[in-house]
């Protein structure tokens, strides 16, 4: 029986441990696929067009930009990266389990359009070791760390509408609570009337 | 910091090895409780009263039903037996995990009363092996298995408004199913709020 795939969208800011944990998802659960980018940049040595990234010329990208084919886009060193809606559309009706790792503007913006998904926000476990972990692994200057936190500051506020917060203190409790959380959403009523509904007849 | 108790409340047909299933959980989540009923029938020995049971008399027993303090009540081989609502109401408020084994009806009361809880619903693998089981298990004659096959069926259609629904396939993978469900529900954000809201300003 097919069901639609389940979108997990995780944000965290910079410095939670979210690469981590999401490198860690996707080791526990195979079939989990991470959304590919569009990107304008030329493709280096070994990556693959449509698996690496989708490799696109600035005319098509400025094109999608203008089409609202993006929920969320950056320039990085003069190169442009977006994640398109159409990436999510179709992992869902392929019944294609996607994990999306976006910034609270990008979440937010597929909330807005009514994505379902489930949401999760990882939050360091205080202000103070976020700080020492930003300081720790930078050798960038007092006043660009300090606003590294200003921002993360700001973007823990958005976690008050994710659907889950996981609180990355202990690394392993942290990947079990997510892994548990991604369990826990594949028997939603919802996701299982799928499966079963029709066997029992509900 | 304080944040108030989770209510878990389990529902199958008879057969689907809901008890095996509570049992586990509870082994594995040592704080959460299992609530205690009211009965009018006698301690046996070694029970204690508000540890086993609460036990009252029937002229007590009959008015908490005339006062609606039950989610449920039933009458046992000429035994009242009762689960009371101020029982989940205290644990609730006392932060303890309380695991709420009780059926669609008893359910179905509690969320018409606007009774917060993860309501989960456990399903056989088929209506098939649910037969099999229950005519494996008991020396009861073709019609009363019947008539429990019928009553199950039934329940089964009850399924559909819970949260979430496990299939008792593989027991150790519904074992873990139901642990990631109780562990993913206490990192929602209404909960989580609670506990680290005010430590980052959410």
């Amino acid at each position: 029986m097919h069901s639609e795939g389940l979108l997990i969208v995780i944000s965290a800011p910079s410095g939670a441990g979210k690469t981590t944990l999401c490198h860690d998802l996707t080791q526990r659960f195979p079939a989990l696929q991470e959304s590919i980018s569009y990107t304008t940049r030329q493709p280096r040595p070994g990556e693959v067009d449509g698996v690496d990234y989708h490799f696109v010329s600035e005319v098509v990208f400025r094109q999608m930009v203008a089409e609202h084919a993006f929920i969320e886009w950056a320039e990085v060193h003069g190169n442009l990266y977006g994640t398109a809606m159409a990436t999510i559309d179709e992992a869902r009706r392929n019944g294609v389990d996607m994990l999306l790792d976006i910034d609270c503007q990008g979440a937010k913006s597929l909330k807005q359009r009514g994505v379902q998904g489930l949401f999760v926000f990882v939050l360091p476990p205080s202000l103070a070791e976020l700080r020492r972990r930003l300081e720790s692994r930078s050798s960038d200057a007092r006043e660009v760390i300090e606003r590294r936190i200003a921002r993360a500051t700001e973007e823990i506020r958005e976690a008050r509408w994710y659907d889950y917060i996981v609180v990355n203190d202990r690394l392993d409790e942290a990947q079990n609570l997510l892994a548990a959380i991604v369990t826990a959403a594949r028997a939603t009523t919802e996701r299982m009337l799928g499966r079963v509904g029709k066997m029992f007849d509900i």
